[in-house]
């Protein structure tokens, strides 16, 4: 777990993030976590959907709902944490 | 399980969904299924968080990624289901 690495999701679109996914997992890590705030949440979900549906044996193994307060003001965002699996690849020991 | 009811997001403001969601615990049911599609995935996570955050005891019991494709087209669309419970109800029984 401690080589987790978290991928943040903005306004770009889907296939860079699953591209950055796709990086991270090459480099090493087994699991990942694709993290989304705000609007850009649905975009963290339509990541994890095309990885799952593009990369054979891919799983979600965890979503989780989370929020966070912004800095500097009261507003309260909500946070999506989706966590995913290649078990084609040995988690990285160092 | 067979009274589980589905609250389904679309573009009203957040608040609308939380009070249907009282609305279907308040006739019985102990949980609940919010469901968002495409951009709506984010509104529903924030009606979860809500829920979450005021009222007491409402639990987030899972949190599924699926997807969808659209009638007509063949276009996938992410989907997301939060399933919360509301542990000071018993269900109801027919």
């Amino acid at each position: 777990m401690s080589s987790e690495a978290i991928v943040i999701v903005g306004r770009k679109k889907p296939w860079n993030y699953v591209t950055a996914c796709i990086t991270v997992f090459n480099s090493g890590n087994k699991t990942l976590i694709i993290r989304g705030r705000g609007e850009n949440i649905s975009r963290a979900v339509d990541v994890a959907n095309l990885l799952r549906r593009n990369i054979a044996g891919m799983q979600i193994i965890e979503v989780r709902i989370l929020e966070e307060s912004e800095e500097g003001t009261s507003r309260i965002i909500p946070v999506i944490e989706i966590v995913v699996e290649n078990p084609h690849l040995k988690e990285a020991k160092q």
